[in-house]
């Protein structure tokens, strides 16, 4: 008889710190982060994992925890794994690791979670100039279907996935990480025209060992001093996956990630009960703590042979994944679309980013007409399985990006007509999300047209 | 009994020239381009359509004609079309006029089109720095499927839409848009960093009395002069809709389009039998003359209803839409992505259209291991239905853009696995893409780890 | 460069009768119908058909038509076709001939269709001891939707299929046709009982020289007379396909065709604009002219290497179809279920056709009260696009079979709530359905509970 | 703050039997079984079951226990459960319960599952004439997918369901179950003729005292004695549900039960990981242990509000169901046919089951000819996700059944093609399913051209 059911590699105990755990976790990228676990090629494991800020973020009806949150632990992640095939040789840099999901959700006991928005002055998000207050709305699970008393009218199937999968980074990959974020963090503000459109700050998030976990290498050690001042951050997507935040890496996917280190050293978190594209609110999807079921393969050689760099070195290359037939299917979508002129009315040259930004809020404002508050839609467009596409690069001036939300998830119907809007009473859609004040000084994008 | 089928209010003669039809075709926006016909609210009704080059590219096994293409013509469009309501009252300024799409397709008896890219001196592509050749492929339909003897080994059912469909500007409008693309055309070198990435010019394509159609309206004539100086260029999608090329317009979709004139003077053209997500070979979806049936309904007041305008004035809007169930599905995808860290390893900030650009060629390069030209990949991926995805547009500093081609569209499994690439022998696939020499002298960007 | 286009191989004048056409049309199946046309693997041709009463029920607003319905003349098809290789060499017996639907249709300007259920004297149909009166409705088309002003509230989009697509039978296998169902027709009230539950009649309808038509072939002269005795009727489906009534085969479609003659002698016919499983009501699909385009391609012996005989002779095989992805897709459905129990409470053993009838006779009865008369969800159940299973068949005594039906066909919403049915008012849906008096002696099936 | 989580109102301990469990489990249907939990309207709450079985197949890779399995047991359910409103006033006869399905799985540490045919004189299956011997294969799951060493080369994912969930009957249903059930098991043989053509025995279970298990009543009691000799056996769907193995029934769908009791005394049982309509080896699904996580709302009045009864009584109705966006969805399909002519040669008049019996042995046929043995195809059609429909009802004398099998479970291409099949080796599947000898003397059907 063959063995059955998933072996867990690392256990989470809720009850206990991220650094408490059987297998304590880290929230830095860095090769010499010590392994906890090891599996092998073909094996079903399961890792646990708690949400993305360790507990920090919690279910209270308040949003003072978001806008104090402190994103120097951003993000715990579990891990690393070794990967090792039959014959216990392990993946070796220039392998491909599959990575197959089959199975994942929240942990059991804990079936809730949270999206917010941070305060313009602590990280911020998409459209912090619009939005700059620290916002929060607490999600309940009922089996695959999620619900908020804070933004009512809506359930919807999660398309739950990992935010962040990744294998660590070798030196050499890291220090070209260092070097290109430190160039845009510290002359951005010159070269960078873009940054007058998006003002979610810092530019980058560098190195620091301030809030820096590294698993089972003791804080304070020399060990951990030099490990954390050279350690990338979580949160950007890089070459080794990462926080690619890709909401459709849900059952039955595989991920083809690239392998840098001996043994791949695998490591996940920021599981999202669900996610739509862009995660526009930045703490955005429904974050949660959660279990992985995978399984692993490696393809030998699989990087040369499957993956072409593209940049200066043979490490410039980037995952590839493969969608399967396993998720919840919508069968009518609104579609809201943005171009590339901002708010001001300034034209940009086929800006997909300003498009975006435009197709967002064109879609708050417009959704905010079926009684819900600008907040709650804010929210909700990062957290329900809305489409952000790129629908036209190409005829300049103008990069059209559209954002496709899903009909079915609302109890009202929310599509234009020619009698009003909408068939039944406008409701007003009451309690509202969970606020704080503003008290930074940064200006706050206006829009002209809004009180014509 | 009731009336059935479809009117035809704007036929084509294939054998005339866009300006000899019994309608003459226009190819700018502007208010005062005359009304070549009137549909009522609830009527069923056919518009015929040249392909936008009005028979400028051709079927021939060259691609001469796409690089000496006239960009001055671009697009002949069929219209305007005043539409009233039932008591032949029009709809007016600040109302939304929904088309629904009951049909569409190709002309009968020319059904074939190209996808195409232009020489980089000649209006080049999203690419255009990689693949400054004007390249060509014919593709031939089969009812709903299209194959390319150009491009063998794949063969798709289309996603078939209109690339431009939009209402005319008022004056008001049209001033707005002459004046933000003057100056980023002025200016744009100067203020706009994003050029130094994307290679495409000209930055803006302002108004050109050179190539101008305005149907009914005599060229040479003192009329013809005054509106041809005005009329705005058709290639960006605008607040009117336009040239949004939303490749999921097809049977069942609804385009919601505010109204800026008496009548709304609606206009179609530039069909697309498929297109994907982003179009980036530019003349990129496969191009082809076509018909639609379309349905109109008024609603009054509409835009105050349900646009909320975003900039300096009301009329900075975008038109809504509504995707239905009635298209291709595929249930698998291969998915692959970009950050925005650009070819030289240099790091953008949040840049979703640096970051598409990383997806699209890192498909290119993946492709080109299954025996394709890197030409034949970009022109597929410009006119297969692929989806490109704006996933993580707030973990700075990288944008995660991506892009998902649906396994099925190809006679091999493309998906990565650890015997070698593919199963069968690795076809060079041949014929290639018809193409010519690239005679300019702008440099090309060049990978520099392809030779590694 | 190459061909393109579908060649027209059949053509319909739809001012003609079916025997005034250019190529004839014929209602029967025999190996001598002379062909019309020949077409070759690969290429892509169109075939013309009139609707299958050929013109006989007619747009009127009146069931006249169908009560008196000339049972004779079903079904008109256009054909037969040889199929013949690249080298002219044809399709032989042993072949196995794969047709694509490359696409199809109405016939431009004749966008129309009709349901209808014979009077229980003149065939009947599934329940026509419970609906014994002839009753039709007018389907009009707007592009890929249909309408009926005599089913209000409803509009779908078609998922169009040739109800009849088959090869000519040997002698030999028109021989075991004629035998096996003049048994059934001459003892099968002595030997099946489930004529007591399955009320439509005759059991078999065996040749008859009355209303045949046998294309080229003159009327009256000794070879019709000849043939027209052997000739088999079109009504069921057998081994060569025929009627087999399978809604899926729309656009991208294959059927896998058995060959029995030299040539194939391919014919088609019975177009629907869409049907239900099961095409209860008989003359139950949405019936109408139309054409098809299809590409074959002879697979050589493929008989053999593909099709297992199951009965006596070699002969006793069945079609394979293949389903492709291009069909309107629906992600909500209300499902009714029906088990082995009859109308008076009845047991019957692991019987799918009484549990089915219960499934149907279960839907007609929930959505009655929604404002719909009983024969309206009849004529609708039977042409919408909903989906006859047959979920359980082992645990005895009872099968189980359900009839799904998706809920956004409706402008309302149609499922059981704890408010009261249905939210907005419960409309009486005017008008109803054509309908005459029925006028014979068969008694009517009560539902005993119906007046508790 | 809101409460989150399911709450386990049945819990199962894998190392105890059926009778020992904390709630003690049934396995017959009478109003009689004592509740054993209760539950609030609009709470979500978890149910664990042991597979119908009761732990009596194993995971030992021997068939034995399939052939001797004992009918009298099956099969094991959970409850039954007490539904009372927000104030405690319970489910009360003549209201309608909405079960929704937030979640399920197999239980945890459990994750395998067996799919069996019974030997034809131990209960049979649907094709029992045809494969007499008891035959077995374990399936292991990895998350939503499945395999099976005896079944190589297909894997898919689960659309996981309960085979059985229902209410209890009232003593008046009851009576009727018994009544009719009696009648067919006494003179079927004589009265039916379909019995020639289904051969699986007996004809009904009546009930029985052997192996009947009552929950918390004390086998022997009195009052145990007088339940099991009334008490209706679990093998056929009835009014209130029960097993209707309706395959869909998965995450996110709603069953709409009749209440027949105060407090409705749900019950669920018989946990399948997946199954193909008609479920046709019988012991045919994959077979399981399992958990779910429902939500019940109490639609007062709703019988009459929604159901029509059909029958002599207001109790002769049928529950309804709603099916959601949240499944696997193929996208294509190999369709088998089966037309109402038996292996004989003889017509049968309408009779979808004979016509199912037909398009499951093409099917089966079919497949062997890519490496199967036709004991493994019998299996696999029996579990997977394949789709079983009634295509035509009414073209006299032939009913139309058809059997859609997704091609993507495959690791080949399983499509007819003009090369050989299949394209790669032509595979001996090794091992094969687990089997037993049939050491019965009843008949084998034969295909009398099979060895033509």
């Amino acid at each position: 008889m063959a063995h059955y059911g998933a072996k867990v590699v690392v256990p989470i105990d809720l009850k206990k710190k991220p650094w408490e755990q059987k297998h304590p976790l880290h929230n830095r990228w860095h090769p010499d982060i010590p392994v906890v676990a090891e599996v092998k090629d073909g094996e079903v494991f399961r890792v646990e994992m708690v949400d993305f800020s360790g507990g920090g973020i919690t279910s209270d009806y308040s949003a003072e925890d978001v806008k104090h949150a402190d994103q120097s632990i951003v993000h715990y992640l579990s891990g690393p794994i070794r990967v090792v095939d039959k014959k216990e040789t392990p993946a070796m840099p220039g392998d491909l690791l599959a990575v197959e999901i089959c199975n994942l959700g929240p942990l059991p006991g804990d079936e809730w979670g949270y999206t917010a928005t941070f305060d313009r002055e602590n990280g911020g998000g998409f459209l912090t100039d619009h939005f700059p207050c620290a916002t929060k709305a607490i999600w309940y699970f009922e089996g695959i279907y999620a619900y908020s008393p804070h933004i009512p009218g809506v359930r919807f199937p999660g398309l739950t996935h990992p935010g962040i999968i990744g294998t660590a980074p070798s030196m050499e990959l890291l220090n070209i990480w260092n070097e290109r974020e430190r160039e845009v963090e510290e002359n951005g503000h010159k070269s960078l025209k873009l940054c007058e459109v998006l003002h979610s700050r810092p530019l980058a998030n560098l190195p620091s060992t301030k809030g820096c976990h590294l698993g089972k290498i003791k804080k304070g050690t020399a060990e951990w001093e030099k490990i954390a001042k050279e350690a990338a951050r979580t949160i950007p997507g890089r070459e080794n996956g990462g926080n690619c935040d890709i909401k459709n890496l849900s059952r039955g996917s595989k991920i083809y990630l690239p392998v840098f280190v001996e043994g791949a050293n695998l490591s996940t978190g920021d599981m999202h009960f669900s996610q739509g594209d862009g995660e526009v609110s930045f703490c955005g999807a429904i974050e949660m703590s959660g279990f992985l079921e995978l399984k692993c393969e490696i393809i030998r050689g699989g990087m040369k042979e499957y993956l072409t760099p593209m940049g200066p070195t043979p490490l410039h290359v980037n995952p590839i994944f493969e969608i399967g037939p396993v998720e919840p299917r919508f069968s009518e979508w609104l579609v809201f679309e943005g171009i590339s002129v901002d708010e001001s009315g300034r034209q940009h040259f086929l800006d997909a980013s300003v498009a975006y930004k435009r197709a967002v809020l064109n879609a708050i404002d417009y959704l905010s007409k079926f009684g819900y508050s600008k907040e709650q839609v804010y929210l909700l467009l990062s957290c329900c399985p809305c489409e952000g596409r790129i629908s036209g690069i190409v005829d300049a001036p103008n990069a059209v990006a559209t954002l496709a939300i899903p009909t079915a998830i609302f109890d009202q119907d929310i599509r234009p007509k020619a009698g009003k809007v909408p068939i039944g009473p406008r409701l007003v859609r009451k309690p509202d999300v969970l606020r704080c004040s503003y008290d930074g000084n940064l200006p706050t994008t206006k829009n002209p047209a809004a009180s014509m």
